[in-house]
């Protein structure tokens, strides 16, 4: 499927002279992001933004690796007969008017699968928005850069069952600076679906966390065995719809899928060691805590904070989540004392105060991080904006951890929370370019952790855990 | 208590002319928005920040309504003694040094009541960061502008027992665009504490909804007696920490509250009508929600979604809090099919579909709340992103929404959803600004609509449910 994602050409089938039409934005997203060969055609135009057009598939010169089709429904199976002839590896179907339309557009989608198998051809869609690849400007999206944003290059992949949700969380995910290997949206999955996606992603590169939005899957069986064997190598976010009796009404007449109990859903999804989410932001809160950071080798976690009143919420959080947030022990409890302020609180959450220096943090996440209990992960809050944190607090902090890291050939994984306006937002994104995750409270955060703890408790039982402590390693360059 | 959030005079006593100390930075913050009578009170200065300096309170010339105290511990009372004489009214003490050290502290916060007793003075903190009022300028915060931000003014008050958790609250909401009336913080709660600062916003003109963060209340019988009442007149959001064994000693180790048993806690709020939140987002999310929309008569929730993966997001969220998406009547089906597309969805979620234009949301918002179908509450997913939608979408919106409000003579509260990047966003803020409360997520909504439906049957079982649709009706112009 990499064709798909990387084509070396292009064509857009359906393209329109008229702005506002599918057929139109959808060739000025891709002549304005696509760095491949690009065809437009249409019979009744020689040129369209500056892309030459042709009268058909056929009359292009040269090889097409992908037809973005966005002609009416009835024309698609004349085109995709063409496509075949002409030795194109794949289709995106973008038209509507298949199976989601009754009996007379599933009969008309079945004819499509004909012809693409007949041809060997792989189909996504029909009636979805397709994908959207940052690094090759493959883009099949028609909502035009005015209203819709597009995320940089990242390491998170999303495939999500309905383009709506999708073009949004995109849209979301740019606004938020959250960057993304791979998009892709298949619609009515007559050909391509999770299953697909989930197996070409397990291998590809630059997608280090795999996020799913499902309502439905078809091939079930078939969909938990792989996704079992895809999070051995690498975190699965599900966020899925449909939960609720309600819910699954809905999703029955959105994309006619059967949302199933979701009791046999959820135990599925704990017996693949896939993570679940139960909103967007959740989906790729986990991700990213789940990208950026090694899994959790157990449930005790320390909270170091500079705010009191955040460790308490950030206590409670872990806490109702089923996580242990222990007493330290006396010569832990000792060291820190000697290095912190008189009214610091040296015990579990560890609180510097809003009096404390860089130095006190960075002293303390040693003595933490290098103490004899057992620490399995530890909630961060530096409160960026007290006087006595520098600009430098992140960097002090990050050498300080690889330092401590390649001294016991211990890593746990760190997830911050720093709570605030413009100011602190500058510091978080920081602290997340250096490899910590951060979060706007500890509630999320903490949701982040028990997810790095369950992720962990399924690399132990499936024996990969010690492959994702190498793989941090190389990541975090210890 | 008027006088803490307008004063016509205020003297900050240890005023200094160092940046970076507290002293400094207080002054400076007043200097730039505080506009009443400012006076700094240090012997070796003539002025600083072009502020007037006097070597004493008993030197500034002409009334001090409030004392605003930042010198050492040791020397507060003496500063106290000396304001009860001049005849000031009320004392912010952020200096700490006081019960939070142990019994030394204890004991000169005792005798600082005393004093202030003495004088009919009343007291905030010590060992806090005091209070900040846009409309005013009125603000003790110490930090500098450069790395806080300041919310401007709107209708939601919060009080927080952490000052450093307060701050991180304003600076945050600074940058959501999130206004408020008033902020305090009162630290040790040596005079003033959430019970006389509820009595006093329940009166307040400017605070539509009350927040709070609560570590622990020492006051328990007088408090829920006094949130009791204040609740029929405004709603009361509150975030209270120390929920768990593991977070009630951290509490306890940070402001020396007894978190006391949760159950107990969790009825009491109940039986006073609060509504509680459970991290910081949450608070404010239901504050707005609660701030700008009337309480539900009943749990039946209408879903109306131009996205079909939101509107089964959106289901399953309110079935999950135990809210009613109910099927809508063969008549109300029948009309909306009238005027909606050919496939778009008339059930409940109502699905207008990304192909709709502002049309078919405008009569489709008219059918619902003018239905026989007893509609309690409606979640509004717009995707302003999407092709047939334009810039004038939330304007009709809401002349058509008043339009049947009058026609009906019923309200109904609509909570809106707008998941996507920077141009949703401006469209969301725009439907803010117009009364609808918007959402990222159909999940935070749905909270927001849980809690007017619970705080809608408490109003009906104290008999202020028509009290707050008339203030509703003022507020919206009905």
């Amino acid at each position: 499927m990499e064709f798909f994602f990387s084509p070396k050409a292009v064509a857009v089938v359906g393209a329109s002279r008229r702005p506002g039409k599918v057929g139109y934005e959808l060739l000025r997203n891709l002549k304005e992001m696509y760095r491949g060969n690009l065809y437009a055609v249409n019979p009744e135009a020689r040129e369209i933004l500056g892309v030459p057009c042709y009268p058909s598939l056929h009359a292009v010169p040269g090889e097409v690796d992908v037809a973005v089709v966005s002609v009416p429904a009835e024309r698609v199976i004349e085109v995709a007969e063409e496509a075949g002839r002409k030795g194109v590896k794949g289709l995106i179907v973008i038209s509507g008017g298949f199976k989601e339309i009754g009996p007379e557009g599933a009969e008309r989608e079945r004819k499509l699968v004909e012809v693409t198998r007949k041809y060997g051809m792989r189909l996504i869609g029909p009636n979805c928005v397709g994908v959207y690849v940052p690094k090759t400007g493959m883009n099949t999206l028609f909502l035009s850069k005015d209203r819709q944003g597009y995320p940089a290059h990242g390491f998170i992949a999303f495939a999500s069952q309905s383009g709506a949700f999708g073009s949004a969380v995109l849209d979301w995910a740019a606004m938020r600076g959250i960057g993304m290997s791979k998009f892709v949206s298949y619609g009515n999955k007559a050909d391509v679906d999770e299953v697909d996606v989930l197996l070409y992603l397990k291998d590809d590169e630059d997608t280090r966390v795999i996020t799913l939005y499902v309502e439905g899957v078809e091939r079930g069986r078939e969909f938990f065995r792989v996704l079992r064997e895809v999070t051995k190598y690498k975190p699965v976010v599900v966020l899925k719809s449909g939960r609720t009796e309600a819910g699954a009404r809905a999703a029955s007449s959105h994309t006619g899928s059967l949302a199933g109990s979701d009791t046999i859903y959820d135990s599925m999804f704990k017996q693949s060691g896939a993570v679940r989410a139960y909103s967007m932001e959740e989906l790729f809160d986990l991700a990213m805590g789940l990208a950026m950071q090694p899994p959790a080798a157990g449930d005790r976690v320390v909270v170091l904070t500079v705010g009191g009143g955040s460790g308490v919420m950030a206590t409670d959080s872990l806490s109702e989540l089923g996580l242990s947030v222990p007493r330290l022990s006396e010569s832990t409890t000792r060291k820190l004392r000697e290095v912190l302020l008189p009214f610091a609180s040296p015990y579990n959450p560890v609180d510097v105060t809003g009096s404390a220096t860089d130095e006190h943090l960075v002293e303390a996440i040693e003595i933490v991080l290098s103490s004899e209990d057992k620490v399995d992960a530890v909630m961060w809050l530096p409160y960026y904006m007290v006087p006595g944190i520098t600009p430098e607090l992140n960097k002090k902090f990050l050498e300080r951890v690889k330092k401590v890291y390649r001294e016991t050939g211990r890593v746990v994984p760190i997830v911050g929370v720093a709570t605030g306006g413009s100011y602190t937002a500058t510091y978080a994104k920081e602290a997340e370019s250096m490899g910590i995750p951060m979060y706007v409270s500890p509630e999320r955060a903490a949701r982040v952790i028990k997810a790095l703890v369950d992720y962990g408790r399924w690399l132990r039982r499936v024996g990969y855990f010690d492959y994702h402590i190498e793989r941090f390693r190389r990541i975090f360059s210890i």
